[in-house]
């Protein structure tokens, strides 16, 4: 069977990922495999609300059948007031398995295409009081985990330039908490006084993981220090002796700014009584393999187990739950793929 | 007098502060009076070692007399290694009254200069062991301190891009540390995505110095959630419809920010059993104005009374404590504008 001919007989729907830099499309079938993958790099940064389309059919147009309406589902920004059209957040606590409820159809003019927008996740008033939040995207990977497991319990942990993390209770997101940690350790690493100081480091030498995990410590039980530490790391590099030298040293520095920040966000989740995570709690992750890595890593140094899911996986998993409820609730309306 | 003539006959010798971004020089009389000052943004940052001579004429040339050298006394980056000429650090503990033992000479071609370049400190265990450290330039001004009391003790801050705290016994610097404070405020405020969020503080308004205050007890209170309210000021733009609109709103914000920073600074001095600031200590601000203003109602709101310390003050007294040093210890060979 051709792939042409193959994706006009099993396109069921079209699964998309929006975010604010790029975009990632999968053309599925009825029973979950994936026929295809595309790829963007025009995010809701980049995009008036008009140009949407245009990019979503350059992505897509190839996979689409001559007749007939694709439902194609969309989570992230492009349902942001300034993307496509604003899906409004669903406020916390709330159950995952509706997020289709929220969804919202962008006006399109080709006869082929029908988008649900899904919305994201508000909390206005957080577990400690005031604590304003947001999430688009990730909600729908949490999505896919509470797909397979509607009644899930637990911390998830989401790493990122802004790294969530969610607490379920019996499949309900009750709560969940931004942290700027990849972004804070892109600008020191690379816009600081401390860039003379960084290189890449490499979490499978050992000594990179021991100055990872050292400083993931120092931040946990410290993180009144944490701007202290900051300024050392240049102070070492200009007075350490006992750092070796060039790449190596380098590395070492890297490895240790990167364990001070992701310290610094566990901090407060980890040992604090009455919040965030029990002693020897396991956490969830959901993201790439490099970066799960490594915060299986700083949660391993202070007592919590992790085990990791693909975000892909995730996210796929996710839209489909959504898909299955717009489904249910909107049959009527909806054109499947004959 | 004519201008010209009062400073051939007053001259005594020139005072330069040398910074990684500018220099400023003033022209000195016998009894300490500012006769001139001078400025240049060609900092240790934009110069090679063969230029800064050729630089340092063109501030303070006017000023020099026709025959007999004058004694130029330089603190700060123009005696780092990629200066003009290294001055290596002085190990704390040390007194300040003998930053002048540390001076180094560069080569100079013109016969009318005899250039000191005073050393920085530098801290190779810190009370918290492993605390390396280093400062160059808020030496001298800790030097302008001790001059008019030679047994001064207790914690003198210093705000700025790098802020540093030091602790004083009986004349001697005991220790110190540098915070990241004032640049992690900057690349959160102007390159992270709280930029969208940011405007200009202006701390004599009341609501923004209590959106200050209380950020400064929050980073207190609990500075491993430093991350999450990082991405909390996101989110409350978003989301807190109690916040005003516009450039208010910005305000507050900016104010809310600066307040997590230095409080995040704070944090680690105050309260912390066995090192810091004792319960209610005073501290001595040497800086600006407005950032020493901002610094002092941040220690008062955990208890701490502050007094302010002009800068240029305090750097010209530990130029003139280092001047009297070599002119003690080096007459012989020292010639003095006649």
């Amino acid at each position: 069977m051709s792939h042409k001919r193959e994706m006009a007989e099993r396109l069921a729907w079209v699964a998309v990922d929006w975010g604010s830099s790029n975009l990632r499309a999968w053309a599925m079938a009825d029973d979950g495999q994936v026929l295809a993958r595309g790829h963007s790099d025009k995010g809701m940064l980049a995009l008036t609300a008009d140009a949407y389309e245009t990019t979503l059919l350059e992505v897509i147009g190839d996979w689409l059948p001559a007749t007939g309406r694709v439902n194609v589902l969309v989570c992230g920004m492009a349902g942001a007031r300034q993307g496509w059209r604003e899906a409004a957040y669903v406020d916390v606590p709330t159950r995952l398995d509706e997020l289709g409820r929220g969804a919202v159809q962008p006006p399109v003019a080709d006869k082929r295409l029908r988008v649900y927008l899904l919305p994201g996740l508000s909390q206005r008033q957080g577990p400690h009081g005031g604590d304003f939040d947001v999430m688009r995207g990730e909600e729908t990977q949490l999505a896919g985990l509470v797909a397979s497991d509607t009644t899930l319990s637990g911390h998830i942990c989401l790493p990122g330039t802004h790294s969530k993390w969610a607490c379920l209770e019996d499949g309900v997101v009750s709560g969940f908490t931004t942290y700027l940690t990849g972004e804070l350790y892109q600008l020191l690493a690379s816009h600081s006084v401390l860039k003379h100081s960084m290189g890449r480091d490499d979490l499978s030498d050992p000594k990179c993981r021991q100055a990872f995990t050292t400083a993931v410590r120092e931040s946990r039980d410290a993180p009144q220090a944490f701007s202290r530490h900051l300024f050392g790391l240049r102070a070492a590099d200009l007075l350490d002796t006992r750092l070796p030298s060039g790449d190596a040293r380098r590395a070492l520095l890297a490895a240790r700014l990167s364990g001070l920040a992701i310290g610094l966000e566990l901090a407060g989740l980890v040992g604090v009584p009455g919040e965030g995570l029990a002693a020897g709690e396991s956490v969830t992750l959901i993201g790439n393999a490099a970066l799960c890595s490594r915060y299986a890593l700083a949660l391993d140094a202070l007592g919590h187990p992790a085990q990791r899911v693909d975000a892909e996986a995730a996210v796929l998993a996710g839209l489909g739950l959504a898909r299955r409820f717009l489904d249910t609730s909107n049959s009527a309306t909806m054109n499947r793929n004959p």
